[in-house]
């Protein structure tokens, strides 16, 4: 087992969907990352910052989900990062309402002793800078880099992207995201220029139509599990890559084969996530209920046929 | 094996893609079908109809893929229905620049006597009461009817449509399509309102992003495979339906457990038919070619999970 570094936000959201509305409740890619890796009882710390508005009790329920919250920054006299977005009815696309940086401004990630030796590190959705400075504060190379980024740091600082991009293993993106990075149409060409950037391992993820893995020349895709009702898709990508990682993380086995199995474990946590607003579905989500899922995830996916 | 019978068009295509323009070309959703159906030596039967203008050297070559064209019906003072379309940058749009009925326009469908007896009908995307009236050629009720329609005919059809789909088994329409024929945007909804309208199976094809395979409750997902250079998409989702068809017919069992992998043969040959302009790539196709890609398939989906 090894230890998950996970750095990202950790932040009050608002929502609005087709099928009601929060106040502010529980967000942040660091807290979705969190949260899904503590399905698999791996030591996850998560570095963050907030605002003394953020209540103790949120983090409270990390602690007791096995969350290391020593890394999470608190200050006083600031305001926990705030975001408020609302879904169309497509559920695939969303209006931003409102973005307060807040304490997030100027966020200087401290890595706290316990996890300089963590194994795995997901650098969440920030600046290139701030993602290369907590690789900086490694004791050692970590055996995985995963970095998750958008097309707002491209579109601002490609340079410094490149730059921590040579330091990464995996990158997850979205499908226009990696068209933008690379310039190519087809995800197959993307990833393919994507590899050269850096990151042997390219996630293309792909909202309801899944998610593809390539591994210079290797791929393998994971569908999204239709599902009858999304009721927030809210921190899917994130509860994904928490997922992958923290499978990862469990295993301790980087290969390219134990990743299709940490693909489809990030697609089945992100299954459970959209059920409900927030962080709710995976506050209360059971070992028992991921494995049921994991048999409907097989019985989409596979088949038997004779080569012949 | 049982016989196919495949009712359609056979047509002429003029192709522009970001990659160059055709002229007039082999095309049509019969076409399609036939060829892809070849491929697992089924008998299949083409119902359809040309003008004069169409060319011999067309009909022998279907006929030499063993596709019987008895059923094409040849109006020697008609022309020849015609489709010409320009795909957009992403392949997944394309505008109609130009759509000539011809000789479709009063097309009667007359099912060749040796026919009359297909365990399998594939029913083309034509008005619901040509679909029909094929159904009522049959000597009897065949062991499996598949359907393929589009919005224009629930735009302008719907009664008939919802009459000729009480005696279909399979349905195959894309999401949109889904969307409009149900109201419901889940796809999982969908599929089960269409299936109260008739259909046991509900397949919904999604283009590059593949297909769902649905039956009262159970689900089974055919990604496209992610290719580096989509050339030319026209035909592929016949194409698909053709290799659906074809491999149930070759197979003889209609259970849902075989019927996901004639979904994975569907995906399979249109992601030959896309490598060329029109029917280019199916022409020259060979068994050898989809074993090898069959087992693409196998590594872009297969994973090896334990449940514990």
């Amino acid at each position: 087992m090894s230890k998950l570094l996970a750095v990202g936000t950790v932040a009050f959201d608002a929502i609005e969907t087709p099928f009601g509305k929060t106040d502010k409740i529980l967000g942040g890619s660091g807290t979705f990352v969190g949260l899904a890796a503590s399905q698999f009882g791996v030591e996850t710390g998560v570095v963050s910052v907030v605002g003394g508005d953020f209540p103790q009790s949120y983090l409270d329920m990390m602690n007791n989900k096995g969350i290391n919250t020593d890394g999470v920054e608190i200050i006083k006299e600031g305001k926990t990062f705030f975001w408020s977005g609302k879904y169309h009815n497509d559920m695939n696309s969303r209006d931003t309402l409102v973005t307060e940086l807040n304490v997030l401004e100027h966020f200087q990630p401290v890595v706290p002793e316990a996890f300089k030796d963590s194994g795995i590190v997901m650098l969440g959705n920030l600046h290139p800078l701030t993602q290369a400075s907590v690789l900086d504060q490694m004791n050692e190379r970590p055996k995985l880099v995963v970095l998750d980024t958008m097309n707002f740091w491209m579109d601002i600082a490609l340079a410094d992207l490149h730059t921590v991009l040579k330091r990464v293993d995996v990158i997850t993106i979205n499908d226009e995201e990696a068209r933008q990075l690379s310039g190519e149409y087809s995800l197959v060409n993307a990833a393919k220029k994507i590899h050269e950037m850096g990151p042997k391992y390219v996630v293309i993820k792909k909202g309801e139509h899944g998610a593809l893995l390539f591994n210079e020349g290797k791929m393998f895709y994971a569908p999204a599990l239709p599902l009858a009702e999304v009721f927030d898709p809210t921190g899917a990508g994130d509860t994904f890559a928490g997922g992958f990682c923290g499978y990862l993380a469990k295993t301790e086995d980087i290969s390219f084969e134990n990743m299709k199995n940490a693909i489809i474990y990030g697609s089945n946590l992100a299954s459970f996530c959209v059920e409900k607003f927030g962080t709710q579905r995976m506050e209360e989500l059971t070992k028992d209920e991921v494995l049921t899922r994991l048999q409907s995830f097989k019985d989409l996916t596979q088949f038997d046929i004779e080569l012949s």
